[in-house]
C-alpha cells in the first residue's frame, strides 16, 4: 500500500493514515471510558485501526500482514493513543474533527479493502464485502472488547455508505471509467453519504411489514 | 464442496444450505431483537452462518475461502435475512421449523468440518475438534457480537452431539465401514442426538463433586 | 516447539505447559462461574490456553498450527479442565498456585511468541507485539466469550511485563548477549515484574493531565 510514489497511491495512503488516526482516537476514548490502563488503551486503538485490515488479509491469505512490513501503522497508532490519553480533557474540542476523520477513514478503508480484494481476483460481490469488512470490522472488534453493543451495526450509515461507494465503482467500471479516477469517485461517494447521514441524521430503518 | 455432482455430495451440499438458512434466520432474529439495522442484521446472519467455516479454513490454511468461490452462500444468506426481516411477524410460526433446520445444520456443518480436516491429514482428535468448531463457532460469534452469553456453551447438547457423531464415525471406520455410508451414519447420529435432546429436554450437567 | 531435545528448549516447553495449565484452570473457573456445561468449560479453557498462539500463527502464516501437530496441548487442557470441574470446591486452595502458574505462563508465552516472530524475520517492534499477543490474547478471548470486560486490559501489569522482558532481550542482544542465555533472562524479567506487581499491588495508571 505504501510502496508506490505516484500521486494517487500517495494520496490514498495519506487518507488511510487519517482513517487510522481517527480509529486510534475513537478506540482510545472508549477504552479510557472503560477504565483500561495505558497499554490497554493502546491495544484497543490498534484493534480499532488495523483489526479489520488484519482479518481481511488473513481471510484473503495475503502475507505478511501490511502492518508487519510498514511500521508506520503501529507507530502512528501508538503515538496517537498516548497523545489522546494525555490530553483527554480536550476531547470536546475534537468531537467534530473526529467525525470528519472517521468519515475519511471509512472511505479510505473501503477503497483499500475493495481494491485489495479485486487484485486477488475474487468476484465483485466478494470485493464489495471486503470493502465493508475492512472499514467496519475494526470498530466491531473494539466494541466487542469493550463489552458494548457494536455501534456500526446499529442505525448508523456505515455499511450502507461503503456499499454505495463500491456499487458506484462497479457501475462506472462497467461503462469504461478509468480505474484511477473511479477510485476517487468511490472515495467521494462514501465520504459524502456518511457526512450527509451525519448532518441530516439519516438512519437506515429496521424493515418489518407488521409488528 | 459444491463441485461434485454425485448424489451423496449433492445431498450433503443441500443439507449444508439448510443449515446455512437456519443460521441466517437465527442470526437475523437475534440482531433484530438487538435493534440492529438492515445491514447489521445481514452481517450478523453471515457471521452466524459462515463464521465457523471461515475461521476453520483460516486455521487449516485452506484458501480461497469456500464462500469466496461459491457465491451461493452469500446470496442465500442475504435473501434469507431480508425475507426474515420483512416477515418477522411470522416468527412464532417458524419456531419449530427453525429447531429442525438448526439440527440439520449442526449435523451437516459437523460432517463437513470433520471431513475437511481429515482431508488435510490432521490427527482424528483434531478432526473431531474441527467438526465441533465448524458447527458452533458461528453461533458463538453471533452471541459475542450481540453481547449475549453464548447459547452453545450453556447447557445445550450441541458440542456433545457433534462429538458423538464424530466418534461414531471413527469407531465404524476402524471396523472397515465404507466412508460414504459412514458419513450419513454420522449425520444421522448428530441429528438424532440433537432432536432427542430438544424433545426430552436433555442437558449436560455441570460436574462437581461437592459444592 | 516440542521437537528439540536439548535442555533449554525442553525447559521452555515445560514452562509453556505450566502456562497452558494455568490458562486452562483460569478459563474453566470463569466458565463454571458463568454456568457453562462440561464441554463449554473445556472450550473456554482451550481458547484461554491456545487462542493467543493460534491467532499469532494465523497472522504470521505459520501452518499447521502448533496444537495440530503436537496433541499434548489439547490433551493437557482437556484433562486439566475436567479435573478442575470435578474438584472445583478445592478452588480456594489453588488460588496462590494459580497466580504463580499464571506468571510462569505469561513469561513462557511471551518468550515463545517473541522467538517465533523473530524467526519469521519481522522487525523487532513486531516481535515485541507478538510476545504480548501470544501472552494476552487468550485471556482476552476468554473474557469476550464470557461477556466480561477483559482483565488483561485493566490496571494489571500483564502487557507491561511482557514488553519489559522483550525490550531487555533486545537491549542485551544489541550488546552481544548469547541468545540462549538471553532467552532465560527475558523469562526471568517477565516473571519477576509480574510477581512483584502482584505482591506490591502495582498498577499502571491511566494517564491524563487534567480531568
Amino acid at each position: 500500500m505504501a510502496d508506490e510514489l505516484v500521486s494517487p497511491a500517495t494520496l490514498l495512503y495519506f487518507l488511510d493514515m487519517i482513517g487510522v488516526i481517527a480509529c486510534a482516537i475513537a478506540g482510545t476514548l472508549l477504552a479510557q471510558h472503560k477504565g483500561f490502563d495505558i497499554s490497554g488503551c493502546i491495544l484497543v486503538s490498534m484493534v480499532n485501526a488495523i483489526g479489520g485490515g488484519t482479518l481481511r488479509d488473513m481471510a484473503l491469505d495475503r502475507h505478511p500482514l501490511f502492518w508487519m512490513t510498514d511500521l508506520n501503522y503501529v507507530i502512528v497508532i501508538t503515538i496517537t493513543s498516548v497523545v489522546i490519553q494525555v490530553f483527554f480533557h480536550l476531547y470536546h474540542k475534537i468531537d467534530n474533527a473526529l467525525n470528519l476523520f472517521d468519515a475519511i477513514g471509512l472511505a479510505a478503508f473501503s477503497v483499500i479493502g475493495f481494491k485489495v480484494a479485486l487484485a486477488q481476483d475474487v468476484s465483485p460481490l466478494i470485493a464489495v464485502m471486503m470493502g465493508v469488512w475492512t472499514s467496519i470490522v475494526g470498530g466491531l472488534m473494539r466494541d466487542i472488547i469493550c463489552n458494548e453493543l457494536p455501534l456500526v451495526l446499529q442505525r448508523e450509515i456505515y455499511i450502507t455508505a461503503s456499499v454505495a461507494g463500491s456499487v458506484t465503482y462497479l457501475l462506472l467500471d462497467h461503462f469504461g471509467m478509468d480505474a484511477g479516477v473511479n477510485e476517487f469517485i468511490m472515495l467521494g461517494v462514501i465520504f459524502a453519504v456518511r457526512m450527509l447521514a451525519l448532518r441530516f441524521d439519516w438512519h437506515l430503518p429496521s424493515i418489518r411489514l407488521v409488528k
